[in-house]
């Protein structure tokens, strides 16, 4: 696996394999690697000949009192980690790649971007649509995945795609889960011991809401009853709009954020 | 010279001159054509082998009180006008294929979008700059032309290009002026014949700012005096920030928008 640090050495490297016939992938990720971002990596070779894997912690996306410094980086942890999931090449730009100095345009998927994590973290969409425009035009890849896990990120950069005409198929990877059902997360490092044991009680929660047989009210009183500090949100939403307003015979999508002391845990299912 | 009206249509023929190995120079217009545009047309086709010219007047770039309505729409005559100048194709989308029903994403270049005209039309580089990234990602071109008659447009999307990683290169036209100086522009037409006598006062007074026999201030009460209604803004800015501080052995660019009757004139001229 080769890695490139720069703009035009990713460029490069991808026209190499375009002069020869060669199909792209793209898995765009923070680190943190976990069996759900490998996942993802395989998803993209099994649909194109050489797969991007990109490394790097977005500023952009956290606000200034969130976890930016404290985010989990091991770059040559994340690198074996790639390699050994099928990427052909890792793109791990410094920060001054992708920002320069007088970067100042921004990609804003109004509706969308505003709801939900929208409301909860203002800038965190602004800076997920930007940096993933920003990627996408820099390798031109046939195919992008990003995780189910992340679902209203998924439905911004599809709306983003559709919206701006970038030439890309976007696809989503499922969820990969520990065996208690908790999803994987990056910020699952962060979860003390304790914190841990009371974790997969927001999956067990969403699974219910899902199976009809709790609502998304009850869902958060027992959140707070099993430990959780404070829910943002459990809501049960049109799969593609996130608008709350149900339309019978669409598919719909319960999705939910809470707090486990200083750590923010999201997920979602499939309803029914 | 074929006329296209959908993105897939659009791609197709681009993607068959890509397989011959031509390249591809792409001239965004909102039609109302006049020698300026052509001369665009004329310096994408020097720079490559097929240019695509586009007509659509940007619903999202003119407020509710501005002239979209009765913007100068003559397609016919558009298509004659570009096919003369070297065009290979037209796309001219109509608005629903341009924004479907949905569409929320924009992008924004802030700073650079936010002053000059962007402070008297707050919604016009919001629209210009969603529009221009979706055309170029529609097309994507080898080269793309604007006119220097728009002299901060043409910064806002080098500055967008730039910040986005939009693979082209931005190339500026000359503007081209009528025998007396008014720079073309499609809103000429909307000048009564009294107007039109005044309205090269604009250009003789960003003249002489330019070439330090008059300040900005001056000029400004100079274009009262002759007739024009207000002047929005007459400034010397940095070529290339447009920032109000000049730095001594940068260029520098004198900049003006002022009202003439119910019609709106820019201009901008180098200074030096």
């Amino acid at each position: 696996m080769q890695i490139v640090r720069t703009i035009a050495d990713l460029r490069s490297c991808i026209a190499a394999w375009r002069a020869e016939g060669l199909s792209v992938g793209l898995v765009p990720t923070m680190g943190g690697l976990h069996a759900g971002h490998l996942s993802l990596v395989g998803e993209a070779a099994r649909r194109t000949d050489r797969v991007v894997a990109t490394l790097f912690v977005n500023p952009t996306q956290f606000a200034p009192n969130e976890d930016f410094d404290s985010y989990p980086r091991d770059e040559a942890a994340d690198a074996a980690m790639f390699e050994g999931a099928g990427a052909a090449l890792m793109f791990a730009p410094a920060p001054e790649i992708m920002y320069p100095k007088g970067h100042t345009t921004k990609v804003i998927v109004e509706e969308l971007g505003a709801m939900l994590e929208g409301e909860f973290r203002p800038h965190f969409f602004v800076g997920v649509a930007t940096i993933v425009t920003k990627l996408l035009l820099q390798s031109l890849p046939d195919v992008a995945v990003f995780g189910e896990k992340d679902y209203q990120q998924l439905c911004v950069i599809r709306a983003m795609v559709r919206d701006l005409d970038i030439p890309v198929e976007i696809v989503g990877g499922e969820t990969v889960r520990e065996d208690d059902g908790l999803a994987m997360s990056s910020r699952n490092a962060y979860l003390s011991a304790e914190e841990r044991k009371v974790a997969p009680v927001l999956y067990e929660n969403l699974r219910l809401v899902a199976a009809g047989e709790r609502t998304a009210e009850e869902a958060s009183a027992y959140l707070l009853e099993a430990g959780f500090s404070s829910v943002d949100y459990i809501s049960v939403r049109d799969a593609v709009t996130l608008l709350p307003e149900m339309n019978p015979g669409r598919p719909a999508r319960v999705l939910g954020a809470a707090w486990l002391g200083k750590t923010r845990l999201i997920d979602n299912l499939a309803v029914g």
